[in-house]
């Protein structure tokens, strides 16, 4: 049991990518005065991008963090759906209005989608300036923060605009999940279920065990989580940057899961909670055997999550994953289990098997 | 005289990038039949992005380059004032409607503000995906449509939002610049005098010479001047993809043309004209000899090109720079010649040159 062991100091993380690399830097309290940030601005000026939630509870934090520097501050509107080219258009006109040059820092302080949309402008902004990740929901933390994807929704498809732009450093305080709600917290352990399926069923055996002492929020248990995760997508992403292959893998249950948000409407269900019954539906797919399903199920359901997708009818499903004529003749990739623990991408799967998963969710 | 022997077929120059490396290939009558553009697509589907101007000219030529692959077009409203992330979006939800996927190739069919946008979607869409380009004026053959930098315009800046994004092959079929009026040919024309001025004196001898014959629009003539400019530019961007440093040697003469641009309203003078102006105005502010000022204003002037900017006044000339008490502090970097065929990039400037340069062009 390595959480047992109580570790001092902060937990790093490399991603390791050639000059692109970064850390991941985990631990509590880094907010405020323990963990000076300017070593990894790009000059002395920097844009924090939060949002009208987090900024009242971290952004003055922060500004220790970058003591000294001369430092701007936007806040977007909360919410899914307000990552769009829009909003990171009122981005631009923030760097702009500062007069914000290649030498200014974008700080990402909040949940997936404020990191999505600085991402993103930081990636565009003079054609790429420096940012920075301070997630702090659980799901950014473990996903979203690490591994430089960026980007908005399309009104008819979610991330379609964006780029690729690692950040410099990821700040992960695993104490701003005490402010973080419940709901929030345990769609963020859907990920964190996701890794141990894909990768690491010794990991997913020690979910089962501490399942209580995370949704307890038991801090240790909550740092290891967010620490074997991020290993597991640092790893992931050092191999397959830009997703010509296997980083797929973590799109585990997610092919379900956004059909599930688009047909829904996204912000109903959580993204983590659409990932959690996606992941059971993914694994049916994958032709695990009904006890590995079962152990997935169980977990899913100890973390309160939904193990069963929303009543929406194959059709409008089938719609949803791009299953029309057009993307049918290519045929969809789908990330599947060998079994718990280890995980493929392929085109190989039985087309029946997946109508009467879809079915069977009617 | 280089250019006085024939070259049969055509001419090839490859862009050194590793694996993002991509030849320029240069003929007349290479649009329609004279170039297979399939092995260079990712995919059987494109979209050729160009504007109501170029497409009733070529787009059906560009067709048969393509033939047996599913194409779709949409044109762009024509002209710098629509280098806007607006426009770039109406290219996104065509993307979308035609349920473009990463196998899909956006082909840019026009000058340099077709190619800017169209790149940048391309470096967007998806995260990116596989684009073409096509110019067919003489400023995007020299110049934006080789070394990879996309983007559009903020209202308060040139190229404020883009990205860097290497097409796979670019295309110049000399036999377009046919149809480009005479003003955008010598604008064109700046930017090959530009080439000669950072790095190649040679050629600037060769330019003195010719300058008829392209006027004339000798088909010989303005191929060599092209390849010229494109091995010129090839070089220097394989050198420093990301404008770390020598890059912007190729800026000579735009940070004094792009405030030109800026105060007089973009469209007024067209690019080239504001960087012929801005190319003696830093000539001289490099401190090189009256000899060679004076051959570089004569053969500006033998390009009908305009050797003196408008009368705008040092202090707007000034903010446009961005010479503002911010910028001041951290001092702008010109792109100034040693002399002729050699130019470097550089902070140390005569500020009090400067004011004298700007003034008397009041």
């Amino acid at each position: 049991m390595r959480y047992s062991i109580r570790m001092p100091t902060n937990r790093i993380i490399n991603v390791e990518l050639g000059d692109r690399s970064y850390p991941i830097v985990i631990g509590r309290g880094l907010l405020g005065g323990g963990f000076d940030l300017q070593p990894y601005l790009a000059g002395s000026e920097c844009l924090v991008v939060s949002n009208e939630t987090v900024a009242p509870l971290y952004l003055d934090k922060v500004m220790v963090n970058v003591h000294g520097c001369s430092v701007e501050s936007i806040n977007l509107p909360d919410g899914e759906a307000f990552k769009t080219i829009e909003t990171t258009a009122s981005v631009f006109d923030k760097l702009v209005a500062s007069k914000a040059n290649r030498d200014t820092t974008i700080i990402a302080l909040g949940g997936g989608v404020v990191g999505d949309i600085a991402g993103f402008a930081a990636a565009c902004y003079m054609r790429g300036i420096a940012f920075i990740q301070v997630p702090t929901t659980l799901l950014a933390q473990v996903d979203s923060s690490v591994g430089g994807k960026t980007g908005v929704n399309h009104p008819q498809g979610k991330n379609l605009i964006g780029a690729f732009h690692q950040p410099r450093v990821v700040l992960i305080d695993t104490a701003t999940l005490d402010t973080l709600p419940d709901r929030e917290l345990k769609a963020g352990l859907a990920e964190v279920i996701k890794y141990g399926a894909i990768a690491d069923v010794t990991f997913l055996g020690w979910l089962e065990q501490n399942m209580p002492a995370l949704l307890e929020r038991d801090p240790d248990a909550l740092a290891y989580a967010v620490q074997r995760s991020c290993e597991i997508k640092a790893e992931v992403v050092a191999a397959d940057e830009r997703e010509a292959g296997r980083r797929a893998i973590l799109n585990f249950g997610h092919t379900f899961g956004h059909a599930i948000e688009h047909c829904q409407g996204y912000g109903k269900w959580l993204h983590g909670e659409a990932v959690a019954a996606g992941m059971l539906m993914a694994a049916e797919l994958s032709g695990v055997g009904s006890v590995e399903l079962s152990r997935l199920r169980r977990l899913i359901r100890a973390a309160d999550l939904p193990s069963r997708p929303p009543a929406i009818g194959a059709q409008k499903m089938l719609a949803a994953m791009g299953m029309d004529k057009k993307v049918l003749r290519k045929t969809l990739r789908f990330a599947l289990l060998h079994r718990l623990g280890e995980a493929t991408v392929t085109s190989e799967y039985d087309e029946t098997l997946l109508r009467r998963i879809l079915e069977a969710a009617d």
